[in-house]
């Protein structure tokens, strides 16, 4: 795509920007054509690609590189848009906030720095994607497992940072990061937690320390670039049990939740569990066309004869016990007859004892996969979709609240409705994967219409989302608006603070730097 | 004691900002004699109580109040210090660290707001102790136990904001934090979370919601008054076991780590594992001076006689596993198998099933209690203590290292070694009681070098502390000097942002407002 320049830069000081950065990274590493520009865009984006343009990329190697082009950034008035590996699907992948940012990729910083097989740890680089660290650790046969997102292309960090979830008991990705290294907005470096002490062996292992603690600050944040994080894994079990349960009928979730939340909030079941609609099922088995041929969302009655046809029920629950032996047998006992309260049927049960083969889709193992990418296909031509992501009390009454409303607002669109409700302890993240086919414009405008009324009628109802696609994250955090949009306030105290010349991700997640407040959206209320 | 007024407040102005306070709160709730500065000093003073005095007290009963006194004190130009309760013992109590600070006793602000039995929380003001919630608990006939630190007379969520801890599977405080409401230091009233979406149901259930996180951001810190607080609860289990191991040697510290810490690591045990040395039970049975009548540390023979007379190990280990019955076994089977490849001695072991009566001292079970304050009496006279409180990792190397470091540190000046390692995953925070007789300046001065001496040493192999008392903060802060104190100076950019009159706690852990940087003590490196 053509050039866009960010706010207020001149051609010529653009330029002497990248000249700039090129004498940090070489000239490789700076990334300016149309081509180049095309590589950063959004792929999945709802509309153009140039809607959410980059200007140009560059890529350091080192904590060095990133604290030179940090200060540069600084000098020429440049705004920088870091990334890990910009793989965030539905969400914006690459693609900056702000028109004319420059893409900072940390993509060649991919270093395990450290790999700790006993106190099960690891220390890792911005650029270190699920399948680095998943080779790593076999290659080592470090006996640990990964928590990994359900399409596991991404950066170990930059999911984390981004508040995504897996399907084990190191399922919020968030609460495995413990002692970050930060590039700040003007280029200094920082350890939180105990790595403000150098050589500190505990910076990695201890979630507080004196003072303040920042890890968090700097999640779904633009107050700085994480050069290094610890990431806590999982000590691999000695066994672990599968129970696979099909859940009849939509109506089903309410006690599916309310029988599996006290079991996840007491501690019996320690995996996150995830419970995705049939459509996460039927997306693997071929493109919606096999299944149903006509525009518009598929009707009730089809897919009720899809359910029987490939004997699916409404929901799958496919959870997993990890530990020895016999404390997992004594679990399953206690969640089968939970279960059997409300389902005659009884699960598929499949036992993995330590040294046994792991299947290669096995999420709910941290095996890292990009099968679920394949719903991309489903809806046919250049295949894309938007995440809507809401949270909501772990208790049937809201989770069959947000269940009957977005569903009503998604069928008045006459969109399919595939949802998933992954229940993390109190709570459940409800995830509505919104499938589009980039090449029908009318599509591409019911579901900005559709991501719209979604956003706004949950939050009358009380809820808010806890992610959101780039384009709509004004919107979302204009939700957030207790006592005149407070949070956003201090939000952007702490920006000014910390980054005069809001160079760094101006309006990621909603929060703009005084410099550019004026390019944020209309969304922003 | 006598009147100390804050930094450059005349006399005069001191009294306009009370007269201020008291047409917030009243006559009542405005502190200033000589005996309300004495209820506010430091009763554990290594020294003087007027080394860190208050100049008065304001009580405020709501959080308008407070929101109004916040805004007196940035017009009067009269710094605060807030309290939850004020209790906590070795630390510095109610004291502030700057002299002359208006303690603000957040104490009244006690109601529990919510107490959801089903997903498990709490919301609570400020002012509610551990025993406050506990009767709410019963009265309620609430299936919920809480995690109560040692001495558990002080505030619920005054106890998680500085870090405490408890040994249960809810035993790192600040991690029970769940959605904050926050008086900010202008004023404002800010929530956190998904709590800045008003009425959102989901608001101490998510721990990270749109946008960086800011729960752990108000810990230990001086950013704002929190007036209110999510605490997530342990569900009541079906039934609980105790096994109680006698470790007979120091030196078997190091195998007790070994073993315990990788089956707290896979989440085998949940509990926060306590490890107290032998004069924890000793301080139960009387005074010191009944067991050895001369000055100095008790000598190592005599502790060798102490031990066996009283049937004691050098360590002892209270484990409890909580969960339904046959989960329970099966965990305690494996836990017996582990310890007994050093052990050759069985646990003592009790059995506890919901609806039997609990012990009115069981800190595992989240029973709170002050019956650890009886310590104070051992050394006799004003009996007094100090923590100091190093983290290393749950290795023995680490801990081996740290327990002959401090043990040497402590011998060479004279007094009882009484430590405690509490493994909490992958890390152990270390406890060193120091107790001295206020009324012996020669131990008052000895224990002041003393702990200069174990904060340089720790710190020079590497270590650090997660807390400490008033009178040290500046030093131990100093200690976290990576990039020329990076961490302090991110801390102090963002205090100054949001605090620019420097009123609230200046110099709490050694973070100062640049308002009052010039009072910052000696200890400041």
């Amino acid at each position: 795509m053509k050039l866009t320049l960010p706010p207020r830069v001149s051609p010529a000081a653009f330029d002497a920007a990248l000249t700039a950065y090129t004498g940090v990274v070489g000239k490789d590493w700076v990334m300016a054509t149309d081509a180049d520009r095309d590589a950063y865009s959004d792929i999945y984006a709802p509309g153009s690609n140039e809607e959410w343009p980059a200007s140009a990329a560059v890529a350091p190697s080192s904590v060095e590189e990133v604290q030179a082009i940090v200060r540069l950034a600084n000098e020429h008035k440049t705004p920088l848009w870091p990334v890990a590996r910009g793989k965030n699907l539905g969400y914006g992948t690459a693609a900056p906030r702000m028109p004319g940012s420059i893409v900072l990729d940390l993509g060649r910083m991919n270093k395990v720095l450290e790999l700790d097989p006993k106190l099960a740890y690891c220390v890792v680089e911005p650029g270190v994607g699920f399948f680095d660290l998943y080779e790593k650790i076999q290659r080592e046969k470090a006996p640990l497992w990964m928590s990994v997102p359900g399409n596991a292309w991404g950066s170990v960090i930059g999911n984390a940072l981004d508040h995504g979830i897996g399907y084990t008991p190191y399922g919020l990705h968030a609460r495995n990061l413990c002692g970050l290294e930060v590039v700040l907005p003007q280029g200094d470096l920082m350890r939180t937690g105990l790595g403000a002490m150098d050589k500190n062996p505990a910076w990695h292992l201890f979630p507080f320390a004196f003072g303040p603690g920042w890890d968090l600050a700097f999640t779904q944040s633009n107050l700085g670039v994480v050069t290094k994080a610890g990431v806590w894994l999982q000590p691999e079990p000695a066994s672990s049990l599968e129970l696979v349960f099909d859940i009849p009928e939509e109506g089903d979730i309410g006690w599916v939740i309310d029988t599996i939340a006290p079991m996840k909030i007491s501690g019996l079941i320690d995996q996150n569990v995830f419970i995705p609609s049939w459509l996460g099922k039927m997306v693997l088995k071929g493109q919606r066309k096999d299944f149903w041929d006509k525009p518009g969302a598929i009707p009730e009655s089809r897919v009720a004869e899809l359910l029987k046809e490939h004997k699916l029920g409404y929901w799958q629950v496919a959870m997993r016990l990890y530990g020895d032996e016999p404390v997992v047998k004594a679990k399953a006992e206690i969640v089968k007859a939970a279960m059997k309260r409300n389902l005659a049927a009884p699960p598929k049960e499949t036992w993995w004892h330590q040294g046994d083969p792991i299947n290669a889709f096995e999420i709910t193992m941290g095996v890292p996969s990009a099968v679920p990418l394949q719903m991309s296909d489903w809806i046919g031509g250049r295949g894309a979709h938007l995440g809507f992501s809401p949270v909501v009390p772990a208790s049937s009454e809201h989770v069959l609240g947000q269940l009957k409303r977005s569903r009503k607002i998604i069928a008045d669109h006459d969109v399919d409705f595939y949802a998933s409700f992954t229940i993390g302890g109190r709570f459940a993240n409800n995830i509505n994967m919104l499938m589009y086919d980039r090449d029908q414009p009318e599509q591409v405008a019911n579901m900005r219409k559709l991501f719209d009324a979604l956003i706004a009628e949950t939050a009358a109802a009380g809820y808010g989302e806890y992610r959101t696609h780039i384009g709509w994250m004004d919107k979302v955090m204009s939700t957030f608006d207790f006592n005149n949009h407070a949070l956003r306030r201090f939000d952007e105290t702490v920006k000014d603070a910390l980054d005069p010349n809001g160079i760094l991700a101006p309006g990621k997640q909603g929060v703009w730097p005084a410099a550019y407040r004026d390019q944020a959206g209309g969304g922003r209320a």
